[in-house]
């Protein structure tokens, strides 16, 4: 089956929050992160080379056409065409509060950069959280960039949007922590081994709303103290140090 | 005076490495960066509104050029214009050993990505490293991507680029660490106050000839243990979260 032009402009228009609203798609690109959500995600359309499928001979795609590099670079929205990318259908994930109340969560607050909101889901993978709260405000996480940029880490951390208030308030039971200019050293406070840990915009911090609704202020210490550096630490950046942090404590 | 069509041709060619160079100059964009830059670095050339002239009245460079936004988008390879721009002569850097040998340096072997390595830089000046030891292979921090990506922190972070494998011959006296997938638990391992810690290229790691020099190799471990997981963290990531470890051991 041929890459018709109604497929290509169908595959472009994902890079649009509108149309994968509207259609519940999303699209990936990059054999490893392809194959990488493959086994996860039931997968609309796959593009690939040859080689890409036999290499993964398993695959399983409503529809898979096979075609050459350049060709593929017509769907692409990457600078260089990669081995296969693939359409999938969104996952609908439902926020567990039973399973908030015994794990590490992360919660966003309006987190704007899609590379950083894709660092940051990577980072969660690796230290083993498995579900992020996102302000309705975050960056969208199927936004192609983000998706490239977890490196495949979507398969395994599930991304919810929500209202980050109401969701706090009916998890008020559970410790929260956020990091502030004005907080207290992380490495000196009590880190339990489940919570939930805010961060906040790029430029804005944690707003005030939320901000009232978290118990314990963090602050990672800049060395030495005192000496004049940088205003802050990029939020990536933060969000992988702390979560090194409270998995230091238990591990 | 105004903004000439060679003052432009003579500022965008500073995007390439080859240009800078051969002029020894380097190019800043954006108000905060520029001010913080400006009292630190020589300026030859600075593009800026009069708003910013006004902000920043004693700001020395050896010709000032007053512009609209619009002109400034001329020169300016920013997708919106800022408000100022400069020229910069390249510092002069010594590596000067006495100082390796007593404080913590980051010595990178070929990290690529340019916003990587501004990542970099920025976290290191958080944590009070003022010394970055590069392979000549590592991406130039004066391509303007790094220095945006620095956030100014290039103007406390001096970032030296030499043979690396003999730099660390030179300096065998002094505690060497590296990230290695097969490392010691970090968290676990005892960490010296002065130190070289190496990070290795994004999609290699550490090369063979410079982990033969390195005596602790480190690791950080992902949550739960053995639970799959991503590959491994970006290295810019890494390079926070064992800075943070290395600067907790002594706050």
């Amino acid at each position: 089956m041929a890459l018709s032009k109604n497929k290509i402009r169908a595959i472009n228009a994902l890079s649009k929050k509108k149309e994968r609203d509207e259609s519940g798609l999303f699209l990936a690109e990059g054999g490893k992160i392809v194959s990488d959500l493959l086994p996860i995600f039931h997968c609309r359309t796959l593009v690939c080379t040859n080689s890409f499928m036999d290499e993964h001979p398993l695959t399983k795609a409503e529809e898979t056409i096979l075609a050459e590099k350049e060709e593929i670079a017509k769907a692409s929205l990457l600078q260089s065409p990669p081995s296969a990318l693939a359409v999938f259908e969104k996952p609908h994930y439902a926020i567990d509060n039973g399973r908030i109340a015994k794990q590490l969560t992360l919660a966003l607050d309006t987190i704007q950069d899609p590379g950083n909101l894709g660092t940051i889901i990577r980072v969660a993978d690796w230290f083993g959280i498995e579900d992020i709260i996102c302000s309705q405000e975050t960056a969208d996480v199927y936004n192609p960039k983000v998706v490239q940029a977890t490196m495949g880490a979507i398969a395994r951390v599930r991304v919810h949007y929500t209202e980050l208030e109401e969701f706090l308030r009916e998890n008020k039971e559970v410790p929260t922590y956020g990091t502030f200019l004005d907080g207290e050293n992380i490495y000196e406070q009590e880190l339990s081994s489940n919570g939930i840990i805010v961060m906040g915009n790029e430029g804005n911090g944690i707003s005030e709303r939320i901000s009232r609704l978290i118990r314990n202020r963090l602050f990672i210490p800049n060395y030495p103290t005192g000496r004049a550096t940088s205003e802050s630490l990029n939020v990536a950046m933060a969000t992988g140090i702390v979560c090194s942090e409270f998995r230091r404590r238990v591990l």
